[in-house]
C-alpha cells in the first residue's frame, strides 16, 4: 500500500488505482462513490477500504461533469464597499453550503462588465446563479433559462417578468421615510443618497419625494455621493451650506448617515434630533451604538434568503415555479436620532 | 444557425457542435479555445465564428481535467465575525481574479472540522488553497504538499517549517502596546481579549504581559469574551468593577476597543484618554470616526498578500520556493484615546 502510494509519485490516486488494488472494476468504484445501492455489502467495503488505504478522493469536478452539475452556485456581487452587503454574502454562502453546495465566488469592481462575467460563470457549469445588488441583461437572463441554470437577482428591483428577483420595496421605505419625519414635526427636508448604488438610492428618493409632494412639499435637496462616511459628512456640510433650514436628512445608506450625524455634531454643534433629525438605511451594527442610535430602516433580509433558496431548490428539483419580481416591505427600527 | 440552437432542446452547445458547424474537427476547436497557435488563421476564424453563432462557451471545469487544473482557488475562512476579515477576503478574491483564477469560498462556523473542509476542498482539485485566519495540521498539510497544492495560511501563527505561512507578529504588536502606555504615563493595564481568535489574542496577551514584566509590573487583568461591540462594553465593566485605578485598556480587535470606549464614557462618564488610555487592534474605518478616534494597530496587508501571491505564483509555475513563517511588524495609527 505504502509502496502504490509512493510510486503514485506526488499524484492523486485515481478510482482506476482504487479498483485495481481492491481487484474490482472502474465501474464499480464509480458506482459506490455516487451512492449506488445496487452492489454487494462486501464489495462495498472492500472499494471504501482500498479507497481510505490509498487516500483516494473521489473527483467532485468529474463528478459533476458526469452528471451534468458541478455542485457549485456561483455568487455574482458588483462593487461589495457596504458592510451591509459583507454581511449578506456570508449568509449566502452558508445556505448554499446548507444545500450541500459550494459558493464559487465572483466579485467585479464595475457593473458594466456583468455579461462578460456571467459568460465566464457558465463556463464552470453552475447549477444556479445569485446575483447581488445588480441586474443582468434580459438577453443574458434569456441564456441561462435556456440552459436551465437558475438565477436569483437579489436586492436589486428589475421589471422582467422572466427575471427571479428577490428585492426591498425602496419606493415605498422612501415613502415611510417622508411620512415618519413629517409625523415627527420636521418640515425642511434633506436627501442623501450614493452613486454606488444610484438606482436604489433613486427609488429610495422617488418615494420620499412622492410622499413630500402628497404633503404640500416640493422636492427636497438631493446629494448624490460615493459610500463613505467621509462623504456622508461632506454631503451633509453641502446641505447645510446650501439651506440652514434643514430639519430632516434621509440617508439611503447607514454609512452616510453616521458620516452625516457627525458633520452635525462635531462640525456644526447642533443637536440630533431637537435641530436636526437623521434617518438612515440597513441597521448595520454600528447604527446602535451610544455615539449614534440611529433610527433607520431594517431590511427583511431573512424572509428574502428564504424566497431566494425555495425558489433554487424548487427549480434544482424540476419544479414549475415562476419567475418575477418579490418586493420585501422595510421595517423602520426607532431610535434617538429621530 | 437557429435551427440547430432550437434542436439543442435547452442544453449548452459543445465543441462537437461547433466543429460540425465550422466544418473542423473536435480537436481544432479544443485548439483554438485553448489558445494554442499552429492553427491557420482562417481556419482560427471559422471556428470563432461558429462558436459565436451557436452560442459556444468553453468548458472551463473539462478543460481544468484536462490540463489538471481547475482555475480555482479555494479560500477558507474560519468564523468570519470580524469586519476587519470582510476586508481581508474582499483583497484576496481580488487579487485571486487578477490571477486570472477564481475563488471558491469555503466558509465554516467551527475551527474543529478544518481537515474535514480541506478533504472536500481537495475534490475540487483546486491549484491552490489559502487558508484564513485558522491554521492546518500538519498531516493535512504534507498531504497537500505531496499532491502538489500550494497551501498558505494567512493571519494564523504556525511554528510547520514546511507550511507557508504569512502573519503578523502579534507577540511583539502586545509588546509595543505596553511600552507605549508605559510611556504615555499609564500605570495599571488591563488586558480585553476575544476567546473568537484566541491564539492571536494569547500572543498579543503574552507580548504585553512580557513587557510590563519587564518594566516592574506584574500580569495585568485579562478579560476574554466573544467579539462583538456589547462584549467589549461588558468587558470593560467587570473591568472596572474589579480595579477602578486602571488606567490603560489594550484590545485586541477594534470592535472590543470602541466598546470598552463607550462603557468609559457612557457608564462611568470618565474620560478618555486622561482618565483611561484605550488601545486596539486592526484599525478598522469607525475607529477613525469622530467619536472614536481610536489609537491602533495596523496590519501590513497589503506586504501581506503580496507574500502570499508571490509565493502562490511562483509554486504554481513549478519554481523552487520554501514554505515557513514569515512574521510582518504591525505598525500603531496614533490618535486621541492615548
Amino acid at each position: 500500500m505504502t509502496q502504490l502510494r509512493n510510486m503514485n509519485n506526488g499524484k492523486m490516486v485515481n478510482s482506476k488505482e482504487v479498483a485495481a488494488y481492491a481487484n474490482v472494476s472502474q465501474a464499480t468504484v464509480s458506482r459506490v462513490f455516487s451512492g449506488q445501492t445496487n452492489i454487494k455489502e462486501k464489495t462495498r467495503q472492500r472499494v471504501l477500504e482500498a479507497a481510505e488505504e490509498l487516500g483516494y478522493r473521489p473527483n467532485a469536478i468529474a463528478r459533476g461533469l458526469t452528471l451534468n452539475r458541478s455542485n457549485l452556485i456561483a455568487l455574482v456581487a458588483i462593487n461589495v464597499v457596504n458592510p451591509h452587503y459583507n454581511a449578506i454574502i456570508n449568509k449566502v454562502a452558508d445556505r448554499i453550503q446548507e444545500m450541500g453546495r459550494e459558493p464559487l465566488f465572483f466579485v467585479s469592481e464595475e457593473e458594466k462588465n456583468l455579461d462578460e462575467i456571467l459568460s465566464q460563470v457558465l463556463q464552470y457549469r453552475v447549477d444556479a446563479i445569485i446575483i447581488l445588488s445588480t441586474s443582468i441583461s434580459s438577453q443574458m437572463a434569456a441564456e441561462c433559462l435556456k440552459i436551465q441554470v437558475p438565477v436569483v437577482v437579489f436586492n436589486k428591483y428589475t421589471v422582467n417578468k422572466s427575471i427571479m428577483t428577490v428585492c426591498s420595496d425602496n419606493v415605498q421605505a422612501g415613502w415611510m421615510a417622508a411620512n415618519y419625519l413629517f409625523e415627527k414635526g420636521c418640515d425642511s427636508f434633506a436627501f442623501i443618497g450614493s452613486n454606488t448604488f444610484l438606482g436604489t438610492s433613486k427609488d429610495r428618493l422617488r418615494g420620499f419625494n412622492d410622499c413630500l409632494n402628497e404633503k404640500g412639499y416640493e422636492n427636497c435637496i438631493v446629494n448624490m455621493v460615493p459610500y463613505t462616511y467621509e462623504d456622508g459628512r461632506k454631503a451633509m456640510k453641502s446641505i447645510l451650506e446650501a439651506d440652514k433650514s434643514v430639519n430632516a436628512v434621509f440617508c439611503a445608506g447607514d454609512i452616510l448617515a453616521l458620516g452625516a450625524m457627525d458633520a452635525v455634531k462635531y462640525e456644526y454643534g447642533l443637536r440630533i434630533p431637537e435641530d436636526i433629525a437623521v434617518i438612515g438605511f440597513d441597521n448595520i451594527d454600528v447604527a446602535s451604538w451610544s455615539p449614534y442610535l440611529l433610527t433607520t430602516f431594517e431590511q427583511q433580509i431573512h424572509q428574502m434568503l428564504e424566497t431566494t433558496f425555495k425558489y433554487l431548490k424548487d427549480k434544482l428539483n424540476g419544479k414549475q415555479v415562476s419567475e418575477g419580481l418579490i418586493l420585501f416591505e422595510c421595517k423602520i427600527v426607532e431610535r434617538s436620532s429621530t
